[in-house]
């Protein structure tokens, strides 16, 4: 009797539990409204450990895991209380999005960081985002900030959701590696100049070149959409414009391309 | 009676282009066979004028082609007896694979180059693939590779197909302004070592540092696949590997970022 009730209540929250990824996945305002996202597969997982992150509810499939180290760590995890859920091979595989179903994800909290918490002299540079297109375009921009030893991405306005699952998946597990801040253009503003920040702004229409360049220190490197490039506001912060020369009729780069060209000026001059 | 005789024909040439265009669109075997492709939008037409392409048939809707250089070009091509199909704008929508519909459309001849017929010296650089998964990857790759004044591409073996309609897209027209070579590792082989081309290729485990290498002239850049890297064969190309730096727990990078920072390393070091 008791082993009927059990079950009863485990597949109540089973059913709560995918319902809930499901959601994640495919609805941005409920990923708002949480703060919360899920993510799939062990290198994610343990990332997400390692980074500290807060873990809303865990999701295993026994037979599916097994790799060694996520083994143990869904057991400690477990045992310090974070809410788990045990599904099925099938059950894991309905709510998998990669092609062989590892058998761990996780739902976390988002780990937004706060403007005024976060220093210009933390890691190379920041980058500054208002609106991208593509996630995979963002997920491979912070794989490169990550690559170059940048601190992470401050996001202006509402457009920008780096916790969209596309993202994650491009962004490779740099996404735990870097850190997120949500702001507003005059806030922005206020924290670079009391910060004595300098913001260059990528643009086809730069008078410095990509090469001949000397990338001020503390700089934040704004970034336009893929096919507008930066919006008046964003130009505002911009004290420099650089441009990516390009010959022939190119007229313009694929946008992770063109920031990755920019961030990996800034570590070789860095350096030098 | 005579109109009633050609909207009947006229209806067959539509059913028969439609259809083809379709299967141009989704079959990459009727895409190699054929060795036909299509191309869609007024860049992508004009680009393809420009670049002096054989036209298999043009498809256009009068009601929604509003361009006029477009529409002179579509006069022109029609009267220089080009197959032209006219469209309804609904019959257009159908075939269409953009948000806005514009209006003109074209099945082309896949424009190939022996690697007899090529030279090493003919641009900045080649760039030598076996495989990508990605289109937008490949796009990515043509357009930066079009933007530092590079040749085109050498595809090894049969996987990668260029005129994917994926590829065309995400290449934002630079497709019709690289040069496109299919061959065997053997072929390739021998035609680098009777055109001196030094192959240098990136690898993590390079032994120079991206911006401390001295890139040879009639550079081959040889990139392996997203995940694999580079394949043995590959490998064998090369006389020199260069890796990209990255600090942290970062490990790689995107492949359209990783092969676009090489080609503007070469870019960069070519002007001094």
């Amino acid at each position: 009797m008791t082993g009927t009730r059990n079950s009863g209540r485990d597949r109540h929250c089973v059913k709560a539990a995918l319902a809930e990824v499901e959601k994640l996945h495919s609805d941005r305002n409920y990923r708002q409204a949480s703060g919360l996202f899920y993510v799939e597969g062990v290198r994610n997982f343990v990332s997400a450990i390692d980074r500290g992150l807060d873990i809303s509810t865990l999701l295993f499939s026994e037979k599916l895991l097994t790799a060694p180290l996520a083994r143990k760590l869904v057991r400690q995890s477990r045992r310090s209380g974070v809410p788990t859920v045990s599904l099925t091979p099938e059950q894991f595989r309905r709510i998998s999005h990669t092609p062989r179903a590892s058998g761990v994800s996780a739902i976390l909290r988002q780990p937004w960081v706060e403007l005024p918490k976060v220093s210009p002299q933390t890691g190379l540079c920041w980058v500054v985002l208002e609106s991208v297109r593509s996630p995979g375009n963002f997920g491979s921009l912070i794989r490169t900030s990550e690559a170059i030893g940048g601190a992470g991405f401050i996001l202006v306005g509402g457009r920008i959701d780096p916790f969209d699952p596309n993202v994650v998946r491009a962004s490779m597990g740099s996404i735990f590696r870097q850190a997120f801040v949500r702001t507003t253009f005059s806030q922005l503003h206020r924290w670079m100049r009391s910060n004595h920040c300098c913001g260059v702004g990528a643009s086809p229409d730069g008078a410095a070149e990509l090469h001949q360049f000397d990338y001020p220190r503390s700089t934040l490197l704004v970034l336009g959409e893929e096919r507008r490039g930066l919006t008046p506001q964003q130009r505002n912060l911009c004290q420099h414009f650089v441009r990516i020369p390009m010959v022939g009729k190119a007229d313009s780069l694929n946008l992770a391309v063109a920031g990755s060209l920019l961030l990996y000026e800034l570590y070789r001059t860095a350096k030098k």
